[in-house]
């Protein structure tokens, strides 16, 4: 058997902590997957080097590209990446997506992240999302995520042992739109809760807002991609997810402060995440 | 219609939150319910003082008993109290209990509160439990709890007039045994939360041990009260009630402490909690 190439697409903190962990998978599976992890990067110039120097890896000619993509950029770079793309992958290629958010259809209405790939590169895209705060996954405390993929056991399992370790558990669901929305739309439910936050409501009212949260998310997958399964709402890109975002998440903290300082932060770090929610 | 008498059979800080959440929902319902609501108490010295004096009442003739009894007594105690009722209640009186936990079988095993108030009292327990600290109810923050009923509509419509208010909202399902299960076996997986926030886990490990610890206690369900329906899992004594416990409650603070300080509690208020959770 050939041995698969897989190739990070993103460099950020949760790029960074994912390629980690698959990196040192694909030395414990070394029969089925290429020693080599590329990671494409934005370039930037961090102290006066170049990132891509810092981490020791460069920018690869289109004609390397490999059997599975993982794509961890940011959303708004997305389309771009691919288009750059297209045209140029393997004929059996398979994308797996961990960006989590929603685009905007140009029509209006919103576009699923692993739609966009798909339609742009004509490759089947499957989705990792889960209650994994990217500090603590790296800090190896135990975590989960969620595997939705529509393919074979064969490659879901493939899939399943990139990623899993002792310490980050994957469970495989065969219902990717669903585990895709979860990880979109918990943000909106980890503001609210930071709102409650912010006005010191308590856990029986926080509590409140993250259960009626989840259950507004299962009606809008109900109403929006038919055919979900409701206990796909029971692992971690569901009901754990959830609760990570609203207490440890970053939408969580803006709102508190926010609510608090009664100001809009325009900080970097905070503004990027309000403009996430506010756009869709 | 004759007027339907309401007692609550309990005085503890969630017996007389809630006596306060009928009495002014009986208020509002003169028409359906008698004004006096009767609170059944275990006599205490407070300083100096009977406590049955302080709070204005008296312990009562079994003559009186009501329609509706609302039981919300320490669980040790619930066996002596029903015995002393026995064969004194009005023949379509009701019961709704608030009690959290578990009765040992005698022969080993468990049983549920409400089997055993059926059983010595031979009258319909319905259940009402959700994400309600009782100090935060109290307060008139907004929460949730959820009526498991399997009566007709009409009778838990009564009840539920009986407790819902503006910041404590009521939502009915006919499915009891679930609502009882979530209520005693949360108290375990916020014995596990305080245990990873001593350790300084982090909040993906704590929503990994939430979600297990729901999806465990929905297979408990499955196993032992078969027909349970998945959607219960959804309302306040599910998810609700588990995040509530798990973040804001005694279990969870106790065993946080446990680990941090080495120590196992003796204090009345921490020991108590801690035998529950060791008895069964």
């Amino acid at each position: 058997m050939d041995l698969l190439k897989v190739a990070m697409i993103g460099s950020g903190n949760w790029g960074t902590t994912v390629a980690r962990i698959v990196a040192s998978n694909i030395e414990i599976y070394k029969e089925e997957f290429d020693p080599i992890v590329k990671m494409w990067m934005f370039e930037e110039i961090v102290n006066g080097r170049k990132l891509s120097e810092i981490i020791n890896t460069e920018h690869e000619n289109v004609k390397y590209l490999p059997d599975i993509l993982i794509f961890v950029t940011p959303h708004q770079f997305l389309v771009n990446i691919c288009n750059n793309m297209k045209g140029k992958l393997k004929e059996n290629a398979i994308g797996i997506s961990l960006i989590k958010g929603l685009l905007p259809e140009k029509k209006g209405g919103i576009r699923l992240i692993s739609e966009e790939i798909h339609d742009i590169l004509n490759i089947s895209v499957s989705i990792l999302m889960g209650a994994n705060l990217a500090q603590e996954v790296a800090d190896g405390h135990f975590c989960e995520a969620t595997l939705g993929c529509l393919e074979s056991n064969e490659i879901s399992e493939k899939l399943r042992k990139l990623f899993e370790t002792d310490n980050f558990k994957i469970s495989v669901v065969h219902d990717p739109k669903t585990v895709e929305v979860c990880g979109a739309l918990k943000n909106i439910v980890g503001c609210a809760a930071g709102i409650a936050d912010g006005l010191d409501c308590g856990q029986n009212t926080k509590a409140a807002i993250l259960r009626i949260g989840l259950v507004e998310i299962t009606k809008f997958v109900d109403m929006f991609y038919p055919g979900s399964h409701i206990r796909t709402f029971f692992e971690s890109c569901g009901i754990g997810d959830l609760i990570a975002t609203c207490y440890g998440g970053r939408n969580r903290a803006v709102c508190e402060a926010m609510v608090k300082t009664k100001k809009v932060f325009t900080t970097k770090n905070f503004s990027d995440q309000i403009f996430y929610f506010l756009d869709y």
